[in-house]
């Protein structure tokens, strides 16, 4: 179903190359692609007794506190090159949350920013959570974890949001995947 | 709630000024800054006979046709730089999808790829839809749209990923914002 576009012709020409990605001219096309790494692995976790796990960071493109699902980038330190995805979105979970999950599904994947990124991201539910460390991310993070019931995740967001916080959009295409109502 | 990060502290570095983004790397961040735009639209439509429309685009930078929801750029033309985010949205769907909406309500707004790009998105839901136009968006764009019953949509959408489709997650986050259930 992929066809040729007028643009699709024109070569790639790198604008800057830093550490994490690179910026691309195409044709009429802007995009930036990830370096140093391969994927990112999205999850929604959710408790036994009924509540997704969010996680809450500083985010300095939007100068905000944003609410997110917890995400990883995979493939991106050397240590863990190897690692596929489901393992990466364990870590990641474990890392940020202090949870570890008995069931991961992949719920799908796809892309966050089509036009601007070519990054593809997975998103997997995470079940039957233990608790077995603190989270709050690695050295270089500093996350708040979140436990919201799932009957009132659109009202807490919504709260959030006009207490001047930023939803990461795909808090919501999480909820929706794993089945949650709005 | 927002609160000084360390990285905060250091100014940003322009590596790449081109048409659409700007590159910065700012501490530790990467990420890209619109120019010649303020804004994005997303639009959620529902048919009064319970269908949802979706469009169908290449785009470069993932190299395949995209499934999305209805979205354009606010205050990238001359001629629309005073117009405000509903107008856009409103515009945006008729160009796009043929359609006129009486009634277009502010779901919610948040960010895309809150760790990569500075833009805020503002999403729609579209009601009342009267077909008055043909679709397939501006001279540049060579969009197909689709209508798809809501009940089929989750699986319509993996039908489509899997035939080598990429699905733009902007979808996901737009259903569930809609009160439409997986």
């Amino acid at each position: 179903m992929t066809t040729q576009s007028h643009n699709e012709a024109e070569e790639p020409v790198v604008l800057a190359e830093a550490k994490y990605f690179t910026f691309v001219r195409q044709g009429n096309w802007e995009y930036i692609q990830p370096r140093n790494f391969t994927g990112v692995v999205l999850i929604v976790p959710i408790t036994d007794d009924g509540k997704v796990v969010l996680i809450e960071q500083y985010r300095v493109p939007v100068k905000a506190r944003v609410i997110e699902i917890p995400a990883g980038l995979i493939g991106d330190k050397a240590d863990f090159a190897d690692e596929d995805h489901l393992l990466g979105a364990k870590r990641e979970l474990h890392e940020e949350t202090g949870y570890e999950a008995d069931r991961m599904e992949l719920l799908s994947s796809g892309a966050p920013s089509a036009g601007s990124n070519s990054v593809m991201l997975s998103i997997f539910k995470a079940t039957g959570l233990r608790k077995t460390g603190d989270g709050g991310g690695d050295h270089t993070e500093d996350i708040t974890v979140h436990e919201v019931p799932l009957p009132l995740v659109r009202a807490w967001l919504e709260k959030r949001r006009a207490e001047g916080n930023v939803i990461d959009l795909k808090v919501y295409a999480g909820l929706y995947l794993a089945g949650i109502t709005a």
